[in-house]
């Protein structure tokens, strides 16, 4: 079995330990039977002090690595934070986007390579070797793309990186537009193409639909290629809110209303054929979202084991799917 | 009293406090009709993880900063050794250079700054703002110049950098020869020459003649300006040995006895002026150097104060030398 997933940052990393576990205990569909490749979001990544950040790649390798804080969900266990005492002894700028030493390591190394001329997919290849994913990680491009918001401050409007909208301001600055700054020009990073295409189906955890699984999707030529599998989805949504950060703040910039079945609908039928609502949205699977199967079932992450179960259902209504369609 | 200084690493450093302390008490001319330029070496700068490290310039820094680890005489206190952890858990190579997060602090803010075109002179005074120096540290050229080191291996010959054969291989190979790999494209940092043309006298510190001063007035235009000047210098070496460090391996390499009045020698009359030399090396002052006026006192550098009494003995000397010329 060969499954795609398409990642964010904290929910897709946790969705993927799910995912993992579930395979591993056969399951899933059998452990050595199945490969994972994650195709992770790199619209977040940004350049702080000449190095070059990615925290969504970093925060699934950390993640399954059991390299990451759990508390913070973000950064490394055991962390300690020297060389930001130095920057702020220096007066540098650009704290409020907080940085380990541990993960400073990362980051460094993983400029080094990219001034080497190395493309992200290779560094990114190189850095995970130190960490035992029992998967393949694999940035959406090796191209830059940077997601920019443009947001309404006091009536000015103006055009922030992501990180500074969402980190600095934690999104408080209402949301005009989001969109991906060198998305049209970004090919997919070798390998994205060819393991949708050789995947059984694909699986969308439950990240942010805008700039997470959004921002994947606007890389020139991956949308098409994900259309064209089964793909089934975890709602990112439980309610009327986010599971977790503030996916709401980007649906509204994007005009579209934070509930399970709304995010449903934005996917569309033409790419999603899956979706996994909550328990407390059962509604939308008894009514149903036009040329999309729904089902609920609770969808609260709070461990690995809860988190495998999300991910054997999703499997199993994708294989469902699949089979349906032979 | 404007003096320029030309250092390099620990023993260059500690002389400027001496000679800071000396000139702060009033006794070396008066605190503040007194200014003071350093001119650092940067040949034993190196590249590590892709970050520019300056071993000498970021030890005078420290050094008088108050931010050097006193026990070693060089990197930081109160330092800890996260990232290199990080880069010991990823196989990472290089590591016989120890570099702390403090360190790696200020070679991450200096490195930002080199590959957003700043040149090295005006990263170095960024870098320098965050400490209280009590004078202008300037880098010998904002050229890229790296000492290197032809040895012996085994009746081998290899081309090491500098800090590969002093670090790693502690100078045990032979040293058959020692270059400035780009001293002859090199031009002299912005304010060198400026601050030769207006000093009164030039003091060389106990630095390493070969590898600090040496490479230091390779860089063309450089031996000339210092010339021009009363130049007053204080042995690195003591009896047969030098001070601190490996001086005597340098001096092999280059066919110079290990002795004060080889080195004296070495630099010549048509350079140097006084030379201070230890009161064990009390015949050199009493036989003489051709063309060199020569003095003995204690030259250890125990702590601030001795140092400031060396310095003022320099001072004293340079400025007799100067009144004499008159």
């Amino acid at each position: 079995m060969r499954i795609v997933v398409l990642a964010g940052g904290i929910g897709g990393a946790r969705f993927l330990r799910g995912l993992r576990k579930a395979v591993a205990d056969g399951t899933g569909g059998g452990p050595d039977a199945t490969t994972i490749t994650v195709v992770g979001n790199t619209g977040d990544d940004i350049t702080l002090f000449g190095l070059r950040v990615c925290p969504d790649l970093d925060t699934v390798m950390y993640t399954l690595g059991d390299g990451i804080n759990t508390t913070n969900g973000w950064g490394r266990a055991d962390e300690t934070f020297t060389i930001r005492e130095e920057l702020a002894a220096h007066g540098q700028e650009s704290l409020w986007f907080t940085l380990g030493d541990r993960d400073f390591a990362t980051h460094i190394m993983r400029t080094a390579m990219l001034n080497e001329g190395l493309p992200l997919s290779a560094a990114t290849e190189s850095l995970c070797r130190r960490w035992d994913l029992g998967m393949r990680l694999l940035p959406m491009t090796d191209d830059p793309v940077e997601t920019h918001v443009v947001v309404d401050d006091d009536g000015t409007e103006r055009d922030l990186h992501f990180q500074e909208w969402w980190v600095r301001h934690r999104a408080a600055l209402p949301a005009r537009a989001i969109y991906g700054a060198g998305a049209e020009a970004a090919a997919p990073a070798p390998g994205v193409l060819e393991a949708l295409e050789e995947a059984d189906f694909v699986l969308l955890p439950p990240s942010n639909p805008v700039v997470s699984v959004g921002t994947i999707l606007s890389v020139p030529g991956l949308r098409e290629a994900v259309a064209a599998k089964t793909v089934v989805g975890v709602s990112p949504i439980i309610g009327a809110a986010p599971v977790r950060g503030m996916a709401d703040a980007c649906l509204a910039a994007i005009g579209v209303e934070t509930s399970a079945r709304a995010v449903a609908e934005h996917y569309g039928p033409d790419l999603l054929d899956g979706w996994l609502v909550d328990t407390v949205d059962a509604e939308v699977a008894a009514s149903g979202v036009t040329g999309i199967s729904v089902r609920s079932r609770p969808l609260y992450m709070t461990d690995d084991d809860a988190t495998a179960d999300i991910a054997r259902e999703a499997i199993a209504m994708a294989r469902k799917i699949v089979g349906a369609a032979r």
